[in-house]
């Protein structure tokens, strides 16, 4: 195998750390969808078999890249034997507790980051095409709408919890923020709109 | 007047600053409600009335220090006349017309440096003591628990169509929006919880 961009070579200690940069920029650039892995390979001089044989598919990849330290589509996974009429209380409780958890100062660094950062490809590409998509597969109409509602909740929350950690949401255990802002996920994702 | 930190007089052109410099260090550590003009103006080794003729109140000083370009109470205040059960969307069409207009590239700004800052103090004062405050006043139970609700779907509204620019949201009109997540912002005002 022969490099493009810098003679790099399989066993290079540096190749995995070229091969994440040029993701993060061409995700950023380009959003998840339209990257390629092949993409990225060529981007970072390296071939595309070398990718997955570091990072596994491109979802990893993506998730590897932002530096997420669980895969969302895992969690999301466990929600799918949910009725879809209890799905917004059952993914608040489920978020809240990953980010309650040794979780939340990644999550609230990663986060702040992101929001931060000049270009917001790389969370709305993230937001929508991993989180976003798989939520969308359980309701039925307007799921564009629906979803980026339903962003916009979670979103919300996560900032004035953890973020700005504004009182009383920022202490308030979980079963109550479940209990207040769950009607509002669930007239989202299938309530009149 | 004689200042006690580096001799500060009221011509001089760095005044003003040091006082913004001071104002903006002391809010940040101790909220909005705990800082005092005297206590700015000897952080900057200037008299309280040079900071009261340069600013003038209290509160448009801390409106000039995280430069805010308008005053929140004054929007609020031409609420004061709405119905409180029709207080949720109007208080999101003010605050969407608001940010569709020549001040989104600052409010976009602003927010992103306030949500990525080590510190979250500055942010979490101005909404605790400047914004939600002046809502508390219109509803009569459970006022911070409702309020904090109000700011996280209000905070989420901004961050999902103004900073990540999400789809659908980003584009969607003002009047749909409020059709939207006007009834959210309605239940946590007044509504059952």
């Amino acid at each position: 195998m022969t490099s493009r961009r810098s003679g790099r070579r399989p066993g290079d200690p540096d190749t995995k750390g070229a091969i994440l940069d040029s993701a993060r920029e061409l995700f950023a650039r380009d959003g998840f969808d339209k990257t390629s892995v092949r993409a990225i390979a060529a981007d970072a001089g390296v071939d595309a078999a070398l990718v997955h044989h570091y990072f596994g598919t491109k979802h990893k990849l993506f998730l590897d890249a932002v530096a997420i330290p669980i895969d969302p589509t895992v969690i999301l996974g466990q929600l799918n034997s949910v009725d879809v009429h209890d799905l917004g209380a059952h993914l608040l409780r489920t978020v809240l507790g990953i980010w309650d958890g040794e979780l939340q100062s990644a999550g609230v660094a990663l986060l702040k980051t992101n929001l931060a950062a000049p270009d917001s490809a790389m969370i709305r590409s993230f937001i929508a095409e991993i989180i976003l998509t798989n939520i969308a597969t359980r309701i039925d109409d307007d799921t564009d709408v629906r979803t980026s509602l339903l962003a916009s909740q979670m979103l919300g929350v996560l900032v004035t919890r953890y973020v700005i950690r504004l009182e009383p949401i920022a202490s308030m255990s979980v079963d109550d923020v479940v209990a207040k802002v769950g009607p509002t996920l669930q007239r989202y994702l299938t309530g009149e709109l």
